[in-house]
């Protein structure tokens, strides 16, 4: 059984963070969700890194805001993709968090998603999971194919509404 | 075999783009590079991603600047995973390409490394490849402790070199 | 009779777009309102944008926000003016809205107006429409003079109010 | 005959402007160009506006930098469309000269294209010119027709010439 | 008897224009209040602006936001002083305003106070009439000696009531 | 006994200050809260800073917004280490206080922390204590081992509460 | 006989102060030229500043660049009007000495011109002066005229040229 | 005898650093120059952390550009005071370094100088040193004394030399 680990540096962070557990979840896959920081908590952090494997974890999600350095540190300690999860600051709206996720060296990348994009931090572990797990693959195609619908139904919606503009 | 697609939105990318197709190749990865632009080849670009998965794509990189629309395109037809490289302009430092790229709607998520990080985005491809091909999960473990050594012996060099300063 | 189709990603646009259906369709001029997400409903984006002009449509308005590919993405595919219309976000202001729309690569522009301006998208569609259909400029004038009108008597009751402060 | 205004704020702006000219004069449109400052020759520009219309002029293009302004200022005085073109600056790459063009008040919008967009602002004077004279949009189909061969070509180069990296 | 125009782009500006107004009249100082459109009342603009030496005007506040062109306009045809006050906007926090004002071209300067800066707006009008009404410029100095009691007074009541803390 | 200075600009920066205050007191330091303004009271300001080292205070922090010139100005006159607060603003979420403090010129640091960092500003004044007072540098390892005890608790409860998620 | 000052927080801004200087003193005003530095020179400041209305100066100009703290420094301790000139910078084109010259708080406005405006500084002085010396005033008018001359020329010219185009 | 760790996350930032450790030095003060990277080699950064005062440093200096998180890692793990010292990059001016290094969150501060600013960050261990090393204080009031005899000698040759202008 597939299985992700989301991580994010404070227990504040979590409205943010769990649309992904609860999306990753609903896809049957089992979410090992932690605070750990990667400044209050350096030890944890490295241990949760390098024990990651081990443990049968796939795929690691790290929200984190300011000067976030979780996705990085645990990138740093592991060769499984690390995406990282920006969260909103009052800094420019959380361009503080998304340069300091985004903006890694060479040789230690984090898989950066926009700000406070839990759902969309969810849905790329399930898609990387989808290479090796052809059931989370097609249950992408039924969740893209629902959007869709949705777009639809919302289009005919305000194609007979905006009648009345 | 892997295989990874790498596109780019004009020719004029390749400098950035080239860095990530030899690193993967140097993995033993098959690259499919490819000159597709959002905007200028639209119909190209929906075939390419519909079509990715028979061919045997397991990852798509998706290179371009400005109004970097190109992963988002390319990520609206495929569950594939889409690994978002922003290009450097003269707008802030490229801060519209990145902005471009990661700040995706719900449902459609865009995985961005940072700007002008060519060699990152053939990383984190490979990374996500190791999650099912244990031989590139193993070659990134060396490639980390090459770029580890190559550190420490920064490291004991300055120590050497600045006791002269 | 002109016709000008105003397409939104996300009903969740229309508290921004509604001016500019009220304000076209005020000046006699048919509104095609649609919800077209260029992520979530590619196909649909492509067949809207490519039968534009067969359904006698002249000008497109676009609005988006965050990664705002929509009006990028129509005009790929028709010959006909795209307005894009960012809306707001918490990213500085809708900056990144902003700048995915209007950062458009050589060959295929997209006309911006700013952030939220959903008057401003009407008016620039009804004075391209001007060019074409006399009567449209005609009453783009009692617009200029109704609201040229508007702060000469705000001018008046300022300079009079004034007095007491 | 059609005809566009191509107005700059300086003739040093006339670089960027340059492309404008040539693209429009070479889909067989008249071109008048100018050089008239908001703020060094205000008359001018008045004058300048206010018989746009009069002496046939359809588009007017405005080209400026920094405290951009002379877009706004020509479309203060006509209902003709206004493309404004920001010119790059040092400031953050032309930030200013993008907000103080596009960010116009309601009731005045210019049609902004990308900084030093000098193609772009040409073509979004076709599209709009297009519409009322079909042998113009002809041409743009021609137009989009060749760019996407190029890309094609440029496609399928870099397929052959990324295998020997 | 001294006199400083104040002019707003639109009367929703007001609140941030009235500390400017009511500074400047408890100085003795007469104030002419105006709602100006550099947009919407071009004609009206350009009259005030060649007319303001004649009728006894020495400095000319201009507050307006986003792309902000009153400050410009009204400079281009004056030699007096104008103060550029930027109205805060949502496009990160005014600075669409800010530079639209500050960023003049050579030869047309706007002497430009903080984002909401209506306070300064007027003390910088009282201390530019300050050279030639040595009146005014006695008042300045009573100002910013209340100004410096008042943050003496708050010193020493910190002070005092940080023993608690 | 170690001291303190803690300098705020205005006393309404007190709610982002007290934190520091309290936080220096409870580690039994001596703490003089001062309000003065480097622009209303410069006279203070200068005696203040010449005269700080005689009154026994080793660190001073300075907090303020906007052009904040707080701490440079303090600077200017004392070799003690000066702490720069920048306080949160509407201008990009303070990034005017943080460039006006953190981009000092040479010669003249001023030791910087994160806008309304005002926890930070006392633990940095009480690390710089540390070194002189050893039960200084004892009391900060308790107070990390408190940080880290607090989330390892909420990491605990989190792991448990997510199982329902 | 007019008087302004001119003050440069280091000497390697000259460049950018000399055209203020040259034009200043073109119009036959005096001109004082300073280095002096707020933070490395705070009495030297403080003595220009308190001393300068009895020295017969009448505007103050002020250039200085990253956390520029100089114009405010010396608008602190005294009534004349001081103009800001933020010298262009590496961070982001200069916006930190802007944000630092013009967000001054309430009670002390610092007149600010573009990054780089030396020759605006100039005039912004001598518009100042003008209301003082009638002579001045004239001299601005010539040079407004100068202007606009400069303009229409080559207005003239890009007609002819651009028919070549 | 008193010492100082600069570590810096690349050998290629040397150049930024240099003048810090030259400086450092020519107090007399011992220098440990590392190159360290907090994600490539994370091991070793929290070694080098958490023996740094075993080994006698009482001030640590890091140095790093893009997502620059040399500071926090180090600052995870010893109480003693680290200073962070951003690297210019393409970003906006080292925007994404200055925030990474700036915006730590509540509990672990990173005392943070302006980008590249190398002599800054040594003044400021050398500030920090002072408190506890007498001798280095007195230098540093040497050091000032020399700044401001610069500066003064500047200001008398410009004095002389703008009578030419």
């Amino acid at each position: 059984m597939a299985k992700v680990a989301v991580v994010m540096g404070s227990k504040s962070d979590l409205g943010v963070v769990k649309p992904a557990i609860c999306l990753i979840k609903s896809f049957g896959v089992e979410v090992e969700a932690r605070v750990i920081s990667a400044h209050r908590t350096p030890e944890e952090a490295h241990e949760f890194s390098t024990s990651a494997i081990s443990r049968g974890i796939e795929v690691i999600i790290c929200a984190a805001g300011k000067a976030a350095h979780l996705g990085g540190v645990i990138a740093a300690s592991t060769t499984l993709p690390v995406i990282g999860l920006p969260v909103k600051t009052d800094m420019m709206g959380g361009l503080d968090s998304l340069l300091s996720i985004v903006q890694m060296p060479s040789g230690i990348p984090v898989a950066t998603v926009g700000v406070n994009g839990g759902e969309n931090a969810g849905l790329l572990a399930l898609q990387i999971l989808g290479l090796k797990y052809p059931e989370i693959a097609l249950k992408l195609c039924e969740y893209k194919k629902k959007m869709k619908d949705k777009i639809n139904a919302d289009d005919l919606a305000l194609q007979e509404e905006s009648k009345q503009f």
